[in-house]
């Protein structure tokens, strides 16, 4: 896909900059493009040793034994691991106390304890000399089962009489511990005003239930672990992760080692989208290493990341919204429940946070349950929970619209969130971007343009996400030729050494070519948060600005030095140290490193930040579609999508960003899902038959970049890798009405549900 | 070999510290004796290539053509390099300006462009699919030579009809250079007070001449380098070096490269001693790289490292010592003339600086020449220049104690330097410690001890070396368990992690296995000079030191704003954080570490420091030997090695510093020699035939540190490394006066020297 232009995209932040917002080339993108980036597989130590992982075939069933001796007995096998060999197993729960089922979870997700929870739980894993035989070893070891009945959907899972996943799983809602164990790990509520008096003000209520599936990422490399247990009891990890300090700190967790026992090596990463977070692999790896005595390689088959690693959660939802007759919203709602899988920790909080995360209401209360159910324990997935939520809300305003007769784009200008708002949840909005996306959309040509067919609609939607913060640190060390070498601890998704070096280049007032970004290990730089939440641009390039002030400052203390003068007698102002009473004494920033070898070394300046000030971010998308009334199936015609990035640093990857959520949105909303037959196998687990859009499928995705420049970030910067997934499954829907005549109200839109639909419609 | 106990040390320093001073183990330890530890040999990256260098058989020709056409037809030949590819070969005389002869040398070190100079000149190098294709290949290049007469001798290329080696070599003196070209490179001198009334006003003068022979390091691990040169201009180098940045310069130097466009990767090193810091191989990698498209990696094999690294020179010195009646010296002169090699650049300016460093002589005269020859460039060699200059004065110091009948260490006593010495060369001594170890010998139970044996004799010398500063960078990061990770851009030599580590856990008031150092590459760390020089444990542990003030200040900073209260109501003494006014507020750095991650993140400290303040080091060395006098040979019977530490950091790798240093000074004395036939070609190239001492050669070298605390370091630490090299040659011969009867003037004292200096007195 090639961007649009870039003048099609709209500025509102006043300031110019040198070297944020342009379009420079990224630092890596050579040995991306020559094959010479070195990913997790990559890996190959002396003596380094294959593993693999044998994973349960039935989706719920009690483990009566495990027995390794077979494989143990295998010639070329060098170790055999099982849950008895996680410090769990050895650990009572008065030694835990609190942490004792957080700790179990967390023990159980890396190899199955007592049960296991899904089709693809790992029960076991063996090292061996090479892939082959590790393959063959696995077969060799014998499991007994007592098969209990899985519990396959959310409804299902909460019904009193369900089946239990955990029997001492208990409900936590309120501050308060249900008495009863249950497969809902937790019940929230948030709400604002009082909604019974909004509904009943309201002129029209519209209330609707949805069914979303399971999605995968769909990230092109699978995922890999690499260990080395060292006999100094040293642990090193090198693997794909969106956070190096995430894996630290997670297989410290269940390895019970303090985190600076484990040095994480991230690797390049082939996409993650919040499914390269969870560490599967990395703790068996290090387990089988200790018991090896030599490094272990772990890598996930295509099935494996499929059957094994975190989709997206399949929900339940009801979302109903009341207005007056004029199109203001007088109160909304929504009850989310949301699939956890085998483990609790759904989004399903975000996606409340997130339902109505476009609108001011007055009136509002939101519910949400987490359930756990017999499939892979779900992952975060670009703006997690907010793709689902909003599909809900966003088709219901649509149909609040339609009733009312007023143009969606107006309803939605009408009750738009914008600085000031009050969240349900509590906060107000800062400067935010949402009604210039909106404007946008109704001021584009394609808003504009006349449809053609007539079995063609169109749909619009916006979406929300928060944007984080979280913490990050960079150092920068100046050379002698005045290049400044910049280490930080973001790993690389879509182009952060770009983004952050152009912060840091825009900062020191030098060019970008002059800054040499590289992503370190966790021995080399301090904590740093995973890149995700759309957070990496804004704080890391936070921690870079902070660091790039520390290096001027030391700049002019040095020139001060040189020039015998006060340091308050000098200043630095793009790039150049000038000393303030002696206009001849200047030094570029080139020309003062030259000197850095001659008056006492190199300077170096280090941050540690955690910044308030995340500034939200509102995407719009208008797309219109094709479908063809005989067969069900949903053709993109065409795509607008709009979003605010307060100050797009680099408007090539914030595009490819747009782009990118939006086509991931159009597979969520179309074709993608998990499929499972009633034992709870996923049918489905390759991607020839878990269909996402390829570029045959789409058309150019057309985006247009707004700039409301965020108050709380030095450039404006907001994050921009989340709100663009958010809308394209509502903007779908809501355009299969005008192209089908009916509302869908369950994900994905296959040909088939559209036909039912049709005909349950009367058409 | 086993240290000797801690007790029979003598400390001077009058603070006692938690850290410094005691003997943890090294963090590297297990890597090391497991076979962990990754060395240059064994990189191996995807589609690595390997290099062979083709090297001069002649010692002196002109070059007349190179025909490397058959290697490039050869199947599975990558690349062929020759200097034409160096960027010296298309720049011109006038381009670079004063730069020329520098780079000139430099590119033909690398790669002999007109003439070959030493016989295992690299002339051209090839990059196969591996290293047997590489050798044959190699074999099919043909060089036709003119040959030349080779210049052997320090004495014969000083005369006016010696051939000359570079045709646009002059002699630069005192200021001038000369008209004429010739092998002498440079000409020195320093002097204090007059020398000719000194020597006048003595009882007893003593003049001689003296020879050393050139003599390798040693170090098990042989040269190697490894270059990636990407088509994005970003070149990677891995390799076995004492400074990455030292091999940065050097190879961006020849390459024409800024220094950014260049990153190496210090591998750990398998010894060094000097040697090592010369890139011999990395610039020829990345040559073939660039031709190659793949990385390349080039090791020498032990004849390479002989004949073509860099020895200590060989030399050529007089030395002349008045004194009146009771032992006090009058006047002092030493003239040096130090082979450089085929290039310029010996240690005469350090063998002039510390021939005498010992002494507080008010009248004295220093003079060197620099001196090309055809034998392989000279490289660093522990205390640089000082071995063979102190062989010469100590042995002449020797002879005037012997002639007055004064004991040799109440001669040196008598003489010796002191806080407030002005050196020949200028400058002032700091606190220093060569009274107190020579004390410590008078006093030692070996210097009271009766010898046995009437073929045994004693023999004592003192040694001085600077030691050295230079830039350092240190970046420390707290990790939420309170573990401090370390990243330092020395190599560790010897134990440089563990001794950093100390001083940094000092500094902080924590324990030392509580900091994790790491040694990372020349882009994650600011410039770093070498480790040498006796520097490392002085100048990065003073980086470290800094470092973790900045740590402490911002410790403090995060326990006022925990505590809410000013940054001066916060105190850190001894690891606990502490409130001012209230005693019950209180943290250790473990618990202040806990909240780091909810309170703004991690905390790092950097620092790049050029400290001054280094303290000379002092070594006086006693040993008695048996000489057999029918054939000459001697051997070690006992030997005692002091020196004055400042503040041992840690005792045991002092003593393993001391222990090493005695034992290639018994090398030298005894065995170690370049041998040449008349043709310039090393006849002895391999460790059957270059005899090094073994353990079986030797007895238990006893150590006493010596702790004269250097006021210019924090820790008064100075430096350990080079000054034990010093005294054995001058102190071994001493002692053969005693067992043989004889005064050796030339080294090493090998048993044929040996007989035939008993023969030529007439024994």
């Amino acid at each position: 896909m090639v961007s649009n232009p870039a003048e099609a995209n709209i500025v509102l932040s006043e300031v110019e900059f040198d070297v944020v917002g342009k379009r420079p080339i990224r630092p890596d993108g050579v040995d991306k493009v020559t094959g010479r980036a070195q990913y997790g597989a990559d890996i190959n130590l002396a003596g380094l040793l294959h593993g693999k992982v044998l994973r349960s075939p039935h989706a719920h069933a009690r483990i009566k034994s495990i027995d390794t001796s077979k494989a143990e007995a295998h010639p070329g096998v060098r170790a055999v691991v099982t849950a008895k060999d996680l410090p769990f197993s050895s650990l009572s729960k008065d030694e835990l106390g609190s942490d004792y089922m957080r700790l179990k979870f967390a023990s159980n997700h890396v190899l199955a304890g007592d049960k296991v929870l899904f089709k693809g739980h790992p029960l076991a894993a063996v090292s061996a000399n090479n892939p082959h035989v590790a393959e063959e070893a696995i077969n060799l070891i014998s499991v007994e089962y007592e098969l209990l009945p899985p519990v396959l959907d959310v409804l299902d899972a909460m019904k009193d009489d369900a089946p239990l996943l955990h029997d001492d799983l208990h409900t936590a809602s309120l501050g308060e511990t249900s008495e009863k164990p249950s497969n809902v790990a937790a019940h929230l509520i948030y709400e604002t005003g009082d909604t019974e008096k909004g509904f009943a003000a309201a002129d029209v209520v519209v209330e609707r239930e949805f069914r979303t599936a399971a999605v995968h990422q769909g990230y092109i490399e699978p995922h890999n672990g690499t260990a080395f247990w060292n006999v100094d009891g040293q642990l090193s990890v090198w693997t794909s992760t969106q956070g190096a300090f995430a894996v630290r700190s997670s297989v410290s967790d269940v390895l019970r080692l303090p985190v600076s026992k484990v040095k994480v090596t991230p690797m390049e990463i082939g996409g993650g989208f919040g499914g390269k977070i969870t560490a599967y692999l990395d703790a068996i790896a290090a387990l089988l290493s200790k018991k090896s005595g030599a490094p272990v390689k772990l890598v996930m088959s295509r099935t494996d990341v499929f059957e094994a690693s975190g989709p997206a959660p399949a929900t339940w939802m009801k979302v109903k919204v009341g207005a007056t007759k004029d199109g203001k919203f007088t109160a909304v709602q929504a009850n989310l429940a949301f699939e956890a899988g085998a483990y609790p920790g759904s989004p399903v909080m975000q996606g409340m946070l997130c339902a109505f995360g476009c609108y001011d209401v007055a009136n509002g209360f939101l519910e949400g349950y987490d359930v756990v159910v017999n499939k892979p324990k779900t992952a975060a997935y670009r703006a997690p929970g907010s793709p689902q939520a909003t599909f809900a809300v966003e088709s219901v305003v649509d149909e609040v619209a339609d009733q009312l007769g007023i143009d969606p784009i107006e309803i939605r200008l009408l009750n738009a969130a914008k600085e000031g708002t009050r969240r349900i949840e509590g906060p107000i909005a800062n400067r935010i971007g949402l009604v210039e996306c909106l404007e946008a959309a109704r001021n584009h040509p394609h808003y504009k343009s006349s449809m053609g067919s007539s079995n063609r609609g169109r749909g619009v939607a916006c979406g929300y996400w928060m944007n984080r913060s979280f913490p990050s640190s960079v150092s920068m060390t100046v050379n002698y030729d005045g290049i400044v070498s910049l280490i930080m601890g973001s790993v690389d998704i879509g182009g952060t050494r770009a983004s952050i070096a152009q912060q840091a280049a825009e900062t020191l007032g030098i060019a970008y070519e002059e800054i040499k970004p590289t992503v370190v290990d966790t021995d080399s730089i301090g904590y740093t948060f995973i890149t995700g939440g759309s957070r990496t641009c804004f704080a890391t390039g936070w921690a870079a600005i902070e660091a790039a002030e520390e290096v001027k400052s030391l700049m002019v203390a040095r020139a001060a030095r040189i020039w015998d003068t006060p340091e308050d007698n000098v200043e630095y102002a793009s790039g150049v140290i000038q000393h303030k009473s002696d206009p001849e004494l200047r030094m570029t920033f080139k020309e003062l490193s030259r000197q850095l070898a001659t008056t006492g070394g190199a300077i170096t300046g280090s941050s540690n930040v955690e910044p308030t000030g995340e500034g939200n971010g509102y995407a719009v998308h208008l797309v219109d579609v094709e479908t063809d009334l005989e067969t069900g199936k949903t053709s993109i015609v065409r795509f607008t999508a709009i979003q605010d990035a307060g100050k797009a640093v680099h408007p090539s990857y914030v595009e490819g960003q747009m782009q990118g959520g939006a086509v991931q949105g159009i597979g969520w909303a179309l074709n993608e899902e998990y499929f499972f037959n009633d034992k709870g196998q996923m049918m489905n687990s390759s991607f020839l038959d878990y269909r996402m859009p390829t570029s045959l499928d789409l058309p150019m995705i057309d985006t247009v970049i707004v700039e409301v420049a965020n108050p709380g970030h030095p450039y404006g910067v907001r994050g921009v890798g989340e709100a663009a997934i958010v809308p394209p499954m509502a903007a779908i829907a809501n355009a299969i009405k005008g192209s089908a005549g009916v509302r869908m109200n369950s994900l994905p839109m296959t040909p088939g549900k559209v036909l039912d639909a049709i005909s349950g419609e009367g058409k």
